[in-house]
């Protein structure tokens, strides 16, 4: 896979993006990751990449010509592959694990990172996608381009060693995730749940699954609607209501 | 405001806590960030963080030990200020512009990263907050942490040369912004909307108060039933409505 970022701080991607699990999918050429910065794009003497909005208003806007002429120059020089060119914008549509396994069979993301007050709306004419990773103001769209990607190259086929690891997260079943437990058996006071410390393979998945849907049903209800339960599940969140009820 | 990061990559925090915005609250002392590796504070000989999970299950979990003693020396070193220990967790509390107004009246927050699989349930009772960013997977919780540090560190007074950027923002007025253009007049065949260059600030507001509405009503519905219209607002609201049933 292939991304392009673009920005004007092309410095806050040096440590996200070279650490831990997508430093050595970088490694592994499973990515490859550049930042462009779109000041070198202005074709003003002074390299200004923003302007007053007209109509007036509070602060400054990114000026359409720089970024677009970026994403022409990109496009120039990688004609051959298929781009998803992604806008972060807090108006954008909400990023959710869907959206992460959709885009991780792409082969080029271009994302556009604003800072300052906002865009030129003729921006957008430019972009496939306008993406946001949450209702929260950030001051600009770098930190929101690093999630997306982190969480899209994290499912690219062989950057995570252990492939079960993908199936049993959180979202992935639908459900949250179960509370688990390391050594030491007791700490600070606190004991493993002696079912887990059994050995009965068949009472700890029962334990796992009811604790996962007793969890998802007091913190996440709305999860619950979007999956089909088997009839095992069902039953089990029925005596977990009765239980919750007493 | 005091901010302490427990992470195993504190180098992930090197770019985007050092630029831009984040970077000068930083150099104006507005806010000071310290990481903590809290493979330090391992006890075993190998400076192990992670073991396997009671009952069987893929990959590792951290241990409760080195997170919980990182915690009580930051508590022993920083005794008077009132903490906010925030665990980021993807079954967390979501987080939203409102946690990030609450966090911004803190005055010492501690952001615990997990990375691999999972924590032993157990550091949970040694936090104040379970917080998530969104309904997608990270590799750890590093990303998540630097987008709360930054959407807070942003509210902090001072932090902003320009006050009335923060009032208008999505999401301040319960509403997404409207659409914004600067120069040129004209871009690769797309104009600036007349009104915007009329002049005329009464009919500039109510274009720009409609438009708001209408990408609420289109994008965001959840958002409309979140807060009370003025009669004006309804009025619109119900033009705009009548006109896309058109």
């Amino acid at each position: 896979m292939r991304i392009d970022v673009l920005t004007l701080f092309p410095n806050m991607f040096d440590g996200p993006m070279s650490e831990s699990i997508i430093g050595k999918a970088i490694e592994k050429e499973l990515v490859e990751i550049k930042t462009t910065n779109f000041r070198d794009y202005t074709e003003n003497k002074h390299n200004m990449v923003d302007d007053y909005p007209f109509g007036g208003g509070a602060g400054m806007l990114l000026t359409a010509q720089p970024i677009v002429d970026s994403i022409d120059a990109i496009k120039k020089s990688q004609p051959e592959t298929k781009k998803r060119i992604i806008l972060m914008d807090p108006a954008g549509k909400k990023y959710d694990q869907k959206l992460a396994e959709e885009l991780s069979q792409e082969e080029h993301l271009i994302f556009i990172c604003g800072h300052y007050e906002g865009f030129d709306e003729r921006i957008k004419s430019h972009v496939t996608d306008e993406v946001s990773i949450g209702d929260f103001i950030l001051t600009g769209g770098e930190l929101g381009a690093m999630v997306i990607i982190d969480s899209v190259v994290r499912l690219l086929p062989e950057t995570l060693g252990n492939v079960l690891s993908n199936q049993t997260d959180s979202f992935s079943t639908g459900l949250l995730e179960h509370p688990q437990y390391t050594r030491p058996r007791s700490f600070r006071g606190e004991e493993v749940p002696e079912v887990l410390l059994s050995g009965n393979h068949a009472k700890i998945a029962e334990w796992q699954e009811k604790a996962s849907l007793r969890k998802t049903l007091e913190r996440r209800p709305d999860l619950l609607e979007k999956i089909e339960l088997t009839e095992q599940q069902e039953k089990w969140l029925q005596e977990i209501k009765e239980e919750l009820d007493e």
